[in-house]
């Protein structure tokens, strides 16, 4: 039995609850909230504490509040020796409060309001200091995931930049990609299945390989109609910028 | 019955026959290729033909070639006001000779070679001069997928510059993610979650409503860091870019 306490109760904090609550080997001991109106579904309100004072014994406390707040929070938590992690994937160990025992927990996954998530396939990025700490945040792990990684906060760093390419950024070309078809009367729902097979084919395929198009085969004058159709700056610029980055790719690695 | 012939034989002809094999309300005539040694898995041979003196009629031919050879290959056709239609996103229907019956019948997907695509999801596009010619095209399109598209040569450029940042560009993005991991040693197959997640969030919400991230809450801190942290100076360049291009989306829309 592993003994937990969250410490936050937004988004990725509820998610973790939600995983933790339906294995027996885990015991949710407290989650503490600053905010006093807020409930979440499925939990025991009893176990809702707004009060660093209240906090009780556990073999983890687990930080899920924003990145600016980890110092601050890790800080103020009234007593020490204690294995205390935080969930971030931009913070380094370093930004938790030395007078406990630190470490790291992190999903990799984007999490949405009221989406349940499967935890089982969402990859857990784990770092301790010790190993015996390292050995209790695996067991945590392992019993919501199959998939857990040792990872320092030096790659935990290149895991959140490159993570914002495939996923911010992505999500974003995904949107210009609507606002285009919204600008010539199209339904963005005929690009979804090349949308989605775009994804699956790098699961077997490594990105490079997968890589076709206009820029790829050097098709110049596909790629001066597309810059001539493009009349909005914005789109004109991110087709420019990427058509060049994928002409440039490879060749400077 | 419809009587189908195919000119060209390459990725998307491949896909093309075996998804009009398994209907027993297509026919297919024959497949054209210029190459005399291809031959086309689970096809009769006996239905390959090398010279366009060999055709025989059809109720449709599917030019299935590279766009630059749309025009010469329609206009080497032996006959003419037979229905002629191309395959492609970008070409215009006039890039098709004007001797026979145009139209477009478009699939909009990324085809892998080898790699067996269930056409029931695919969108295709299709579009003709003559009302009679569309109907036909349909019901073509609709013995293999349950997406039909009426889309005209302006529609299905813009759709077809949409799939570019949809497809070729979001497959770089993950390119450049999987760089990143390379230098830091760490697995790219920890992002990979990640990325189905990110397609599979927009197919209920828009990406708009989905985006998040740096960029999005403004936090200049973390944009700060990422930035410092891509010494690479193509990746440097794509983070500034997609940042601002996120930062400004909306505003001028």
């Amino acid at each position: 039995m592993i003994k937990v306490t969250l410490i936050g109760a937004g988004n990725v904090a509820q998610h973790l609850i939600s995983a933790f609550q339906s294995q027996s080997d885990i015991e949710i001991v407290q989650v503490f909230s600053r905010n006093t109106t807020i409930a979440i579904p499925d939990f025991d309100a009893q176990k809702m504490v707004h009060s660093y004072a209240e906090l009780k014994e556990a073999d983890v406390y687990l930080i899920a509040v924003s990145d600016d707040a980890i110092a601050t929070v890790s800080e103020q938590l009234p007593f020490s020796n204690r294995l205390v992690v935080h969930t971030s994937g931009a913070a380094p160990l370093e930004s938790l409060s030395s007078k406990n025992r630190r470490g790291v927990f992190y999903p990799l996954q984007t999490f949405t309001k009221g989406k349940k998530v499967s935890f089982k396939s969402i990859p857990l990025c784990l770092e301790a200091i010790s190993v015996p700490d390292f050995e209790i945040l695996k067991r945590l792990a392992q019993s919501i995931s199959g998939s857990i990684h040792s990872i320092n906060s030096e790659q935990r760093k290149a895991l959140h930049v490159a993570a914002v390419f495939v996923n911010n950024f992505t999500n974003h070309l995904y949107a210009i990609g609507q606002n285009i078809c919204a600008e010539h009367h199209v339904s963005f729902d005929v690009l979804k299945p090349l949308i989605i097979e775009t994804a699956n084919k790098i699961m077997d395929l490594s990105p490079s390989e997968a890589q076709t198009g206009p820029a790829k085969r050097n098709d110049f004058s596909t790629i001066q109609s597309h810059e001539a159709f493009l009349k909005n700056a914005n789109q004109n610029n991110l087709y420019k910028t990427l058509t060049q980055s994928i002409q440039n790719h490879g060749k400077e690695l």
